[in-house]
């Protein structure tokens, strides 16, 4: 299992959080997407290493941006 | 027809204002609804007279909530 926490900027409410779970869930591999709205933290478990810019593109899908 | 403009607030994102467009959308009668994120400004046009408890019902249940 691997677990790598990523800043995400521009949620703003509950319903951010579901469309950035819901396009991060669907990379293969990944088991649980976790999101704190206050501070960005966004924790992918996957049963693999992800492709970095896989997560980009899900995240910037779903209308968001990934720091760093 | 009969166009009211309310103030909502609690809206952060274009999935609020989606949320709040299709609780309102739901009442009998109303045949338009048009948000402003940025003011909370939510105006309501509708083909007879709507109640207001039935608009500010509409607005609590997408999770917002209507000023005045």
């Amino acid at each position: 299992m691997t677990t790598t926490t990523y800043t995400v900027t521009g949620m703003t409410c509950a319903h951010c959080v579901a469309s950035v779970t819901e396009e991060l869930g669907e990379i293969a591999g990944v088991t649980d997407v976790a999101v704190d709205l206050g501070s960005g933290a966004v924790t992918v478990t996957s049963d693999r290493q992800l492709d970095p810019t896989k997560v980009r593109t899900a995240v910037e899908e779903a209308g968001y941006q990934l720091v760093g």
